[in-house]
């Protein structure tokens, strides 16, 4: 037996066909042209979904389900997407709209809730409760607890990027003040880093720039770093700092048997790990007992398609 | 049928009979007797719990099974207390040690987990997700995840008082710095006043405490407050601001049906709440679907006797 999931984005609809034991055997994508109206996009994602099937010659008994992955606010239990920022959509029905293209059961979920559930579904040993948490422009994340996806009573939960770090802090998209993800996102280490350059024009971290701050990326401080930058150490030490309270807050909550850390950024590898590590040692409350893994996360770009496909489940 | 229930305190142990609908129908105590060693205090335990099952003339058929919630840190899936501070408790392998005396299942839980599971079995309406804090000497709590009571890979979860709401902040008992307990406990509430006091010696709030700031309480600046005093509502105020936006950050992460707040200082009711529900619908990462309710704890001092016999449910 098969799912179907869909990975809806900014900028590209991916969908896929995923067999049971979570490979991808077949996958596609199309441009999702934001803006349009949400009937145009969801019609074009069914589209995407049937051809791939018929690629594939599988038969619709073939399929259990079929999961959509979103960015914004949705539920499952009403199939309502409530706020996609990024795409302008607001109170989208779209598990109706989806039904009317495909006869399959259909699921929803937010975009790095999938991450969540793909990654739990590629463990290679058993485990019933996962964080995984994703570093980008914003700080996101997913929980699953006892093998199943947490969203809380309106689909909403695991923001994990929206606990306050520092009361009154600085400013989070979200509107509130001092958020985790107005500090641990990569946004802000670009943002330090670049508040780094404009004060120190004449360092190493500017040069590595050619003087412009406007070139400055998340691998900008981490590179610098790696080659024995004091001041590429600095900023990802301070960086890092945040990203490691946030983590220790997670394990204090959760205790969970792994925590996973996502995003472009963690192909720093050992780089980012150890240093945070060190932090849950010290940071955590847990004495002597069965201690959660930290580690990368295992299935890239892929996670979040794969884990739409077992939505529901 | 029933079951018991056991809530070891640092001053006294209770024990009670509790029916299948979380009624107490008979309940006795004796002092703990802290310091002693665990055999001597678990022997206590189960002469306490034997007591009342006599007294009440029910026969061990009629017993589900045998619950103690504890201070510390416990995991049930190994019966073992692992640390308990106020009783000098280190690796305690408690229920084996109550096994020697009642032939029962037994299970164990930490005391603000029990409460938790006390106050969602004192529902009268079904729900699947609970969120309780309890504000006291530190910030405690418990989750209710689908009906159960989570406790993570290793019995250690739901340390809620233990993220940290301001970075490099405040030393916290637990030794991180700035946790929400820092902030957020009366023990915090009462530093804040007399802080105030110690600065303001001619204030309405040394002459509450008759100018001496050893006689301050968790009720000192609520009841001024209450009375009219700007002082003393600023002191509040503050101290809110804290309680809130940690409640907040647990509705971002847990979006549960409820969350309790509890402990003695609870009984300040609406004046307490009204001002945290205007931080929740400011800060919370909701888009106008089900919202969180936000309530005063309803079974005070029994919720952990009532829960400790729910654990293992």
């Amino acid at each position: 037996m098969y799912r179907i999931g869909i990975d809806l984005g900014g900028t590209n609809i991916k969908a896929g066909i995923i067999e049971e034991e979570g490979r991808i055997i077949r996958k596609d994508s199309v441009p999702t042209g934001a803006g349009r109206h949400y009937s145009e996009v969801i019609r074009d994602m069914a589209n995407l979904a049937t051809g791939i099937i018929e690629e594939e010659g599988i038969s619709k008994e073939e399929i259990l389900s079929l999961g959509i992955g979103t960015p914004g606010s949705c539920d499952n239990r009403t199939g309502m997407l409530y706020y996609a920022n990024n795409l302008n959509f607001h109170d989208v029905p779209m598990r109706a709209e989806m039904e009317k293209y495909i006869n399959l059961p259909i699921n929803i979920g937010n975009d790095a809730n999938c991450a969540a559930l793909g990654e739990y579904h590629g463990l290679d040993e058993k485990m019933d409760n996962v964080v995984f948490i994703t570093l980008g422009t914003g700080v996101g994340g997913g929980i699953i607890i006892n093998g199943s996806l947490y969203t809380g009573t309106n689909g909403s939960a695991a923001e994990v990027g929206h606990i306050v770090l520092v009361k009154d802090g600085k400013p989070c998209p979200c509107g509130r003040l001092g958020c985790w993800e107005a500090y641990a996102s990569v946004t802000s280490l670009i943002d330090m880093s670049r508040e780094f350059i404009i004060n120190n024009p004449e360092s190493d971290v500017a040069a590595a720039c050619g003087g412009d701050s406007d070139k400055v990326s998340g691998k900008t401080a981490f590179e610098l770093a790696r080659a024995g930058s004091e001041n590429g150490k600095k900023i990802v030490d301070e960086w890092i700092s945040y990203v490691a309270e946030g983590i220790v807050d997670m394990i204090n909550l959760f205790q969970p048997d792994i925590l996973f850390v996502g995003g472009a950024i963690s192909r720093e590898g050992d780089f980012l790990l150890e240093p945070i590590r060190k932090y849950v040692e010290r940071g955590s409350y847990t004495t002597g007992k069965e201690r959660t893994r930290i580690e990368i996360a295992r299935l890239g770009n892929d996670a979040g398609l794969i884990g739409a496909a077992f939505l529901g489940d």
